[in-house]
């Protein structure tokens, strides 16, 4: 596999090479459904973890690790913890959102064959971190990092991932033993999936409207959308670049 | 650019495009000096930042603002917190390694065309977002991934973007008149450049080594690194997929 890398380790990308990076980014979902139960071969997944180990990290920490689940009473575990918080998140808002809420299919943790938790682990390499001083959270934006490098890859690959924040990290970190100063940062669904959707499930089912480009874009200083010295821009991201 | 992504949306991957990702993601430096004075084309600079708006969001929030930044004036009040909060973090270590840290080039805010903050906005389509009840934090994780995404696709421009979290929050929110909800998640310098160095700077100057995959990676639980039903990954990840 190294050879196979290194040798178009040029500095230009051809426009397929180009194009391959955007349409993963364009293509990704967040996939709850619809995963087929083939395992995902063990070249493949090395592939997707290594891509996640290429992020870039503050200071050079590689504060991620990786844990590979496939073990189906861990998973029913898990699946328990999403339960309840669904049902106890559903309290938070009333109908006729809760119902809609309730009624979407928000993970596919028991049918994915390969549930993987990613955390962060603050004491690598440290005390001293360079970068990590004034802004302690920089650990965890590098381990987030390397979650979307894993993603991407997955999407290449025909693998779909999704990413299930309704659940409890304390149950997480009972059930994966792990230690008081780790953090589980995503636990993470992975599996084949004949197709991705064009868009995402909450744009389809009309939860929330995908934002324009113009809408999250600001000049200088926050909330400035005219500022003169970037008119050409300005010009540019009001036509929308929205491709799913 | 709509057809031109979209034209190509098929399932598969061909290999050249599948290429250009993981040579992005291998190939990708955080990038802190060499940068050219050519500006950047707005063209492309949208397509980076189209890029990070499609990330994943939890509960599709989209949280993200991108506040561009080319003025002197602001560059300036932010290189100087740079250069504040480098001499106090050194005060935490000891020499040789203090004198190496602060001999090491860890920005390019004022050489490189483009300024970019990345900031958070949890208030965006709230309070209720799907999948941030239980994990508050999730918001956050998400504009990480958007930083991710630009990043990769800044690459493929043969753009180099440098994460500078030496600074002061505090100031930036004082600079760019943030408001007191939204969170400075990253500020990025941005510009073309001549080459992407082989290796980290801080892997290449003995700073700190790249760990091995299997390093990284375990199996069902915290730590366990030999469970007997993931026997193949183990066998292939102790090879180490160490390209660049």
């Amino acid at each position: 596999m190294k050879g196979e890398i290194i040798g178009t380790m040029t500095k230009e990308f051809t426009d397929e090479e180009k194009n391959g990076l955007y349409k993963a980014i364009h293509s990704r979902r967040d996939v709850r459904s619809h995963f087929s139960s083939r395992s995902i071969e063990e070249e493949i997944l090395s592939k997707i973890l290594n891509a996640g180990h290429h992020a870039p990290s503050v200071g050079f920490s590689q504060p991620w690790n990786f844990i590979l689940i496939k073990d189906p009473q861990t998973k029913r575990k898990i699946k328990n913890s999403f339960e309840l918080e669904k049902e106890n998140s559903s309290r938070l808002i009333e109908e006729p959102k809760k119902s809609k809420y309730l009624s979407f299919k928000l993970e596919g943790i028991l049918e994915s064959p390969v549930n993987l938790c990613v955390t962060y682990d603050p004491s690598k390499f440290g005390p001293f971190v360079i970068g990590r001083s004034t802004i302690p959270e920089a650990g965890l934006y590098s381990v987030c990092c390397a979650i979307q490098n894993l993603w991407l890859a997955a999407r290449t690959e025909g693998v779909g991932v999704g990413w299930v924040s309704i659940l409890s990290n304390d149950v997480l970190k009972d059930v994966l033993d792990l230690p008081n100063h780790i953090v589980p940062v995503a636990y993470l669904c992975l599996g084949y999936v004949d197709q991705f959707e064009p868009k995402p499930d909450l744009e389809t089912a009309g939860w929330l409207p995908r934002l324009g480009l113009k809408d999250v874009i600001y000049f200088e200083k926050w909330d400035d959308k005219k500022n003169l010295n970037w008119k050409n821009i300005q010009d540019i991201i009001k036509t929308n670049l929205d491709y799913a």
